[in-house]
């Protein structure tokens, strides 16, 4: 089974929403999840986690000792360890990809200003961001990460199929979609693909997919584009 | 009061670990939060919300007509209807603080395949995207995103300035942090933090946050080095 331990001030923040649905539907089964409480670990009687940043500054850092503590209980050494933290490497579906192959993940939420960089570097944590976005917690992305990870494990998907051909697992922004009803207010579904032509849904599909990419985003294009005249895509292997 | 509501297909993921810490005890104070059922609008007594993709494939999509339902019943027009999705454009922290200033959000939450492209476009859908990595459904995004907000919401955070200083509110990956204990296991913390010297400090993380920014995230390196040499550096107001 594929084991999650999640260190965090808010246990009682999960599984939170991984309880429902595809993942709260596999728990137990297919994944196990165990939030463990780094405040069982504080330096004191008092329960303090935190401390003032060396060369002064807003905010509170996190105690190396303390999280250290509470990552050598958690007993987790063969599975990799990660900190969400905005000043981590951008999270891809290749990284996503690997973890949920492997045995499972440990997951260090930060809180308050950050946490403590010598703990980070004595537990080679491996940081990683969900967006340049600051958030009040890790919790929010750990529970982003997960999600993402279950999803492609064993037996988790009704729909195998589904997952192979979505954003991500190549390198362009993926179409768009259109279902029953035929027609819907003044709009109708785009002509090409009500024409039982294969050839002529894909040509469609491919069209609107670098058209999206290169407007949404500029990054992707300019992978795709190098991806082209270096002769071969290599971003769903690298990083 | 900020109002967030969010269209889901399952709507006991909410608030989830939105309840709890800083975002939990603001809700009902700062915040309100209503998530709302996507299948109480469904198309039939059956409960259907999705159909099979027009012009073939694997997964369903989510219907215009359900989902339009859902949005005109929830009433927000006075409010950004945003759309999590890989499809969409990154989340920013600009887009998180102009969010935060106004007066709440409608969040749709996609599930299946996507959501049919003519509700995108006949509501008004902003398409946003948490990170290029595919999840179960918009739920864990939807999340993020509001955490993202709320923290920034006024009298959420006890220590404001804390907000203002963190990273991506400038261009670069913050420096990395230290607090005591002064030793911890083999590693001491850098001499220039426990200097005293102010200056000293200041030069020590800015050179940390530039090496850290040039190594993890080429792409704010690229922007962070056009700022330099266009003289004005805008990233904290475009997007």
């Amino acid at each position: 089974m594929w084991r999650a331990t999640v260190l965090t001030l808010y246990p009682a923040m999960f599984p939170g929403l991984l309880g429902d649905a595809l993942a709260g539907r596999a728990l137990g089964r297919a994944w196990s999840l165990e939030a463990r409480d780094i405040r069982a670990h504080a330096a004191d009687r008092h329960g303090t986690v935190d401390d003032t940043p060396a060369g002064g500054g807003p905010g509170m850092v996190l105690r190396a000792d303390v999280l250290a503590a509470a990552i050598d209980a958690a007993e987790a050494d063969d599975r990799p360890r990660l900190l969400m933290t905005p000043r981590g490497k951008p999270l891809s579906q290749a990284r996503v990809r690997q973890l949920s192959a492997g045995p499972g993940v440990l997951i260090v939420c930060g809180r308050f200003e950050g946490v403590d960089e010598r703990v980070v570097e004595a537990r080679g944590l491996e940081e990683i961001s969900v967006g340049d976005v600051v958030l009040s917690g890790g919790e929010a992305a750990a529970t982003l990460l997960l999600d993402a990870c279950v999803r492609l494990l064993p037996g988790v998907m009704g729909d195998a199929a589904s997952g192979d051909v979505e954003s991500f697992e190549r390198p362009l922004v993926e179409h768009p979609h259109y279902a029953k009803p035929r027609d819907f207010e003044a709009l109708a579904i785009p002509p090409e693909l009500l024409s039982g032509d294969h050839a002529a849904v894909e040509r469609w599909r491919k069209r609107l997919s670098l058209q999206t990419t290169r407007v949404r985003r500029p990054d992707l294009w300019a992978k795709y584009v190098a991806s082209l005249t270096g002769g071969v895509d290599k971003r769903g292997e690298s990083e």
